[in-house]
């Protein structure tokens, strides 16, 4: 769960009321997020959102998280240069999850790797 | 993040100390596992996994996750058969969430979908 510290976003998007009312968000008020290269398919990393980071994503398609060290919103790459273009955000069945395929500048991972899993491999396929 | 009814795992797997001594668990004990098929890299499912279950998934091969909501062992395909063989794990550069590659018998969500994320397009390609 990289965080490259980018600056917070700015403007307010609001989320539908329909949307928000289905979302079941953890004890934090937050929105696993797996993010997915549109190109290779590859994982990039996961982040979290709350419902302004998902507004934000969903209205400008800018890939915008919530800072959990931080605590404010993230978009992804506007200190970086990053960034995450987002094409597709799927919810998943329980509402606790969205899948973000983006296309990725640059490395995904704050380390400088292209993702996030990259470095640390605890069982090799087999 | 699906559960499917599978059993409680048998047996006590133990994980290696210097990886657990390196896990940046959440306030619950657990990490976040994001499950991708290995034949086609989309993402299934995503999943919680405490050290246990982390442990078994490692020493069997058998994806193993930790049921939130019955605070137990869970076997993934243990009561369905839509049991899923670990061909790869992975930890990422926060060493809080791990990245599984399976190869998966039947569909993955428990509402009969091949993926958790077939039917929610909050935001279509583009």
């Amino acid at each position: 769960m990289s965080e490259d510290g980018g600056a917070g976003a700015t403007g307010a998007a609001v989320l539908d009321p329909e949307l928000a009312g289905r979302l079941k968000r953890n004890a934090d008020g937050l929105l696993c997020a797996v993010v997915v290269d549109h190109g290779t398919s590859d994982v990039l990393m996961v982040a979290w959102m709350n419902d302004e980071a998902l507004a934000h994503t969903l209205a400008t398609r800018q890939a915008t998280y919530f800072s959990r060290s931080r605590q404010q919103l993230w978009v992804k790459g506007a200190t970086s240069g990053h960034t995450q273009h987002v094409r597709e955000v799927r919810l998943d069945c329980d509402a606790d999850t969205v899948l973000l395929r983006v296309d990725q500048t640059g490395p995904a991972c704050h380390t400088g790797t292209r993702t996030c899993f990259d470095s640390d491999v605890l069982l090799p396929d087999g």
